[in-house]
Order: C-alpha cells, then structure tokens, then sequence
C-alpha cells in the first residue's frame, strides 16, 4: 500500500465516522462522495452509488433542521443533531438521476445549504444537488474544443430594458469568421430563467460533445428570460398566462438582434425553438403563432402538438416531444403518432427512470439536436 | 392625486407599518427600499437614503439571526423576533456607499439571506447588498450599446483541466470583423473567482458606459480564477503564496488561447494586467517576472511598485495603482511621486469614504480605463 492510497483509505474512515444512525439501514453502501455541484472545498452533500442523498448542517443551537428532499409525498427529510451542533441525515431511499432542487427549513424559516451551488428555480435561487447518472458522460465536461456562452445585453423597447440573454456559439465559430450557422432558441421552465439551461441542463457541454464526435451539425443556441415572474404567474394559473408579451421580445426583438449581431442564417428554414415545461407552452403558442418564423418544433415535458393545429404542414421540418418516463409518456408517444399519421415528421422520446427534472431535458436536447437542421 | 401615486402612497404606508423599535432612533429616514441586488420579487434587505440597511427573515421557531454586516468591530446587526415569526433589524449606523458581502448566524449555523443574490467571496457564495452610491450613474445599465460577457473554457495542460474564463469583447466587436483590440487581463481577490469583476464589479457596465461618452478605447477584458483555493490560502499566509501555478496558467496557457481565438493586438505594448487586492500581488509578480509581455500595470488596493523593480523602464506605459481612502492612500500616492521622480509614467488614484471594497474597485476601473494602450 502506498501513501496515496494509505491516505484515501483514512478519508473513508472519517467519513464512515460521522454517519447517522440511518447509514445502518440494511444494503446501505457506505460509499458517499461529495456532490458534483458542491462550492469549492465543501464534503456535503454528498451521494452514494446507490443515489442516496445525505446531508450535514452546523447549527448548534438550531431545534429542527428539514431538508426538502426525499421521497415523494413523504415530506423531505429530517435531520438529527449530533452533539457537536452538526445536523446529519440520510434520504429515506435512492433520489432519481440527475439533478434536484432542494432548500432547509431551519427552525421554520427557509434556507439554502451552505455547502453547494444555488440555482435559479420556483423563482428564486435554490440549493441544488447532482445524483450521477448511468449516462453521465454526454454532459461531461471532456478535453474537447469548447463552443462560448456569452451574456448579451439586448435592446427591448416594448418593456423599455435592455435584458439579458445567453448566446452559445459552438467552437470554431469566431475563427470561421465567414461561416452561418442555423439557431435555436431554448426556453427554461416556470420559475427558472436563463441561467437554467447551462447551470442546471449542461446544454454547452452537451453540444460540445455532439459536435466533437460528429452527431450533430455545429448550431447556435439562445437562451433568455421567459417573463415568468413579470407575469406574476403561479404553478396553478398557467391557463391565465398571455403570450404576447414575451412573444413580442422573442419575435420582434431578440431575433433580429441576434441575426444583425451575430452570423445566423436569417431565415425560418434555419431556426428552430424548444422549451421545456413552461417554455413549452411558450414554444407550442409562438411557433403556431408565428409559422413563418420557425421550422424545427421542441417541447419537452412541455406539452404536444396537434397535426389540426398546424396550419401550413409543408413550413414544419419536424416536431420533437419528450418527457420522463415518470411522467406520462403516453402523451408524447401518441402525439408523435398522430402527427406521423397526417404526413408530418415527429419523434417521440422518453428519458428512461426520470420525472419532471433536468436529467429528462439534458437528455431531451441531446436526442433532439442531432435532428436539428438536417431537413432541406 | 391619481391612481398610481395613490397605490406609491400606500406601499409606503405599508413598509412603515413593519420598522422595528430602531426605526425611532433620532434622524432615521424612513425611506427603505429593496436592495438593487434583491432576487425577484423580495422586499428584503432594504436600504434608505442614509445608506442604512434594513433587514427581515422569517425564521418563526429561531431563537437567534445575527447579520455579519453592521459597523466595524461591533460584531454585526442582531435582529429582533416579532410576534409573526420574522426577524428585522437595522444597521446601528449608515455603511458605507457601495457593494457589501454578508452572511447571516442562525442559532449558530451560517446561512445566506434568501432575500438577495450571492456573490462568491471568502472562498464561498454570500449575501450581497447594495449601498446606492452618489456616482453610481458610471455603473448603471443604461440604453447605450453594450458589449458582451463570454464564458470560455481553454485547456490547461498545467493544470489537467479545462479552465473558465470570462471575456468582455466591446460593443460593435462582432460586426468590426477585421478590427483588432488591446486586451486587459483582470483579476480578482483573494477568496472570490472568475465572476467577481462582471458581478460584484460591473467592469462590462462600466466599459459599456466610458465607449459610449468615448472616454475610453474599446479593449477586451479577460477575467480567470487567481488559484485562490487550490493553493489553500489563508488570509495570513499570503507571504508563502507561490505564483508560479497560476503565472503558468496565465502566461503559458490564457494568453496564447485568447491571442488565437480573439482578433487581438498580440504583443506587449497593447497587453494590460491588473488585479485588486491579491490579484495586485499577482499583477506584481507576473507583469515583473514577464516584462515583454505587459506594458500598463494596475493595483486596486493591491500594493505598490517601487522603480528599483522595474528593470527595463522603457517597456512599461503606465503604472496605475488605486485604494480606499479608508485603506492607507499615502501608500499609493508616495508609490507613485517616486515612481515618477524615476521617470517613469504613473498614476495614483484614491476612492473616497470606501475601503478594502468593491466601489473603490469600481471606481478604480472606471479611472484606470482611459488610461490604458493611449500610449506609443
């Protein structure tokens, strides 16, 4: 045995001494590790192989310490205080794949854990934790040439800001200064906004890969801000919900900006647009809306089309609809059917094993980009 | 009085309604109003036009918040439980103008305010708050052209990793397709990372701003993490500090990658380094071990040069160096009379009523960028 390994060996051993009572749970593997999405430095939360989700807090003279993560319908998970101020605790069974958004409840009050990332979601910014997946690799940030994400800043007059969107360009894109590339635009979910796509749904990552190993044709991604909050709107008033305001800034404001400013094929043929949950709703309403405008259609866990709602079948290059095997896959499935059966190009896809989460839509864009822009 | 001042009127009414017992202390204004940094939708921390700072958490079975911001040596802000379960409590004095990290103590555990946005600094994410300062209008996002902010993530063969970089490119970048740029290499302090100069800083707001008056030159900024962490640096043991890691990383690897993948002016007289605090001790390392690669050198807060270092006087343009009056501003300015009594080209520059903090950085900026690649 050499020193490193010597070493490795003795963090095991510390680790293995501060479970809880509940790592004594039968087929337990011991075997916790920090989670990916972890700040520098931080040992919690952590995962083990088997997807459970354990978590320490210092409190010391805190009562009651809940993390909102656990098993459906069973309320998140409790944690017990040891005697040195720290609470510890253990989830009740395995989490799904992927990525999850948690917060505390510390003495009633809402919290996020200090030891990992925030992200924005339920219109605020969440703690979040990673459980890896089987097919972790697709989104792995590899030795591969690497496309940009940039901030940029865009004029809006209808809402008198200038507002924020993310542009990925894929690599290559400022040495090939001649190039054109097609692009989609990409919309988050109810609560989340911009930032989710690449924090929380490693989308530059995922092109990166595709386009190193040659699946997909190099595109441009555009990412912004779906107007969830300006709205006002709740989980239960989506019915409520009016596009046009959004509508307006995507449509009037955001293409042309990004077609004058960046090197796009300007044109419906070479434009594609997908959201997942909300922004699908958004994606279903402007793309119907706007026919002209869009000739690839994404909606993932985000809703389906109807072939009776498309107007001008021959201007729809192809429909992508997908969901979580724990959601209802039927839908998409039948969908896609339906839509094959009036002469239009549609896939279906279900992510094996998630529910309404990001891993369903990582997986989401990564079956549907290589489809993207591949249709004259 | 109409509707609308009706319902301003009321909202005031309302905010009143819920001060604490310190609101009655003798000259408080009563004019809160949300932090500029507050998440969506949240009313707190507030701050009124003293520059006193007001904060409200519900923790309803807590028996302690204690705020880390409050005035120096006294041990922060305690704040007082109601009877409906929210913690308030107003800073003992006004704090100064400007950007501000705090956190929150629960009964005994550190947490973030769920009220305002987090900040990397000391080495993890933090509260920020916002102290609206009387020239804020230099960073403000106003309706002029604005440059955009890139995540690029270039290989280290140093390190063994792909490494996050951000990089401003100025407005009218993408459409200038032959132009070529000096470029600023920017760095942040001990315990914050790659994000701090756009986040906490505003440096892309405070470029857009200048190019629009035509105060400045367009130039490219590049920020990169200063290997704060890796080298498990204290505060104290700054002294042990080994550059070379990151001076690889910078020099060897960054610079190259920028120099190929951005149409810049690639050689010394149009490459400027700067850093506030740490990344002042690194800026003095790297541009002294490195004169041919660096022309204009910058310390915000960051130390100082003395002329028997510089060994090839001739190649350096401008010596920039910057503080807080609150800091020790004899430092700089004795740095920079024997600078020049040496013959050499340097400029010293004082932000008044700030300390070791972000607007004496903005403030730094804002000078030091007129200066920079105006010289033959």
């Amino acid at each position: 045995m050499n020193l490193k390994t010597l070493s490795i060996a003795a963090a095991i051993m510390i680790t293995a001494g501060i479970c809880d009572a509940q790592s004594t749970l039968p087929g337990l593997k011991d075997d916790f590790k920090p989670s990916f999405f972890n700040q520098p430095g931080q040992d919690y939360p952590q995962v083990n192989s088997q997807g459970y989700a354990r978590f320490r807090i210092k409190a010391p003279q805190a009562d009651s310490i809940k993390v909102s993560l656990g098993l459906g319908g069973r309320g998140g998970t409790k944690l017990l205080k040891d005697a040195d101020g720290f609470f510890t605790g253990t989830t009740e069974g395995p989490m799904d794949e992927g990525f999850h958004y948690y917060h505390l409840t510390v003495d009633g009050g809402v919290f996020n854990d200090p030891g990992t990332l925030n992200f924005y979601g339920s219109t605020r910014w969440e703690s979040g934790i990673e459980i890896p997946a089987q097919d972790q690799d697709f989104y792995a940030l590899k030795n591969v040439p690497h496309g940009n994400v940039q901030q940029v800043l865009f004029p809006s007059s209808s809402t008198g800001t200038s507002r924020r969107a993310f542009v990925y360009t894929p690599p290559g894109y400022d040495k090939n200064k001649s190039g054109r590339y097609p692009v989609l635009y990409l919309q988050h979910g109810w609560g989340e906004d911009e930032t989710a796509w690449c924090n929380q749904g490693h989308a530059n990552l995922i092109m990166d890969n595709l386009i190193a190993e040659g699946k997909t044709k190099p595109f441009i991604i555009v990412m912004t801000y779906g107007m969830t909050n300006d709205v006002k709107i709740g989980r239960g008033s989506l019915k409520s919900f009016k596009i046009e305001p959004f509508q307006t800034v995507l449509t009037h404001e955001l293409i042309p900006y990004i077609d004058a400013n960046f090197r796009t094929f300007a044109d419906g043929a070479h434009r594609a647009m997908a959201g997942l949950s909300m922004g699908g709703m958004e994606t279903h309403m402007i793309t119907l809306n706007n026919p002209d405008l869009f000739a690839y259609y994404g909606l993932l866990s985000g809703g389906t089309y109807t072939s009776a709602e498309i107007k001008d079948k021959s201007k729809v290059k192809l429909i992508f609809m997908s969901c979580g095997s724990r959601e209802k896959p039927d839908g998409v499935k039948n969908a896609s059917a339906e839509l094959k059966s009036a002469g239009m190009n549609s896939v279906s896809f279900v992510s094996e094993n998630t529910a309404h989460e990001f891993l369903t839509w990582r997986r989401s864009l990564h079956e549907m980009a290589p489809m993207l822009f591949n249709i004259n």
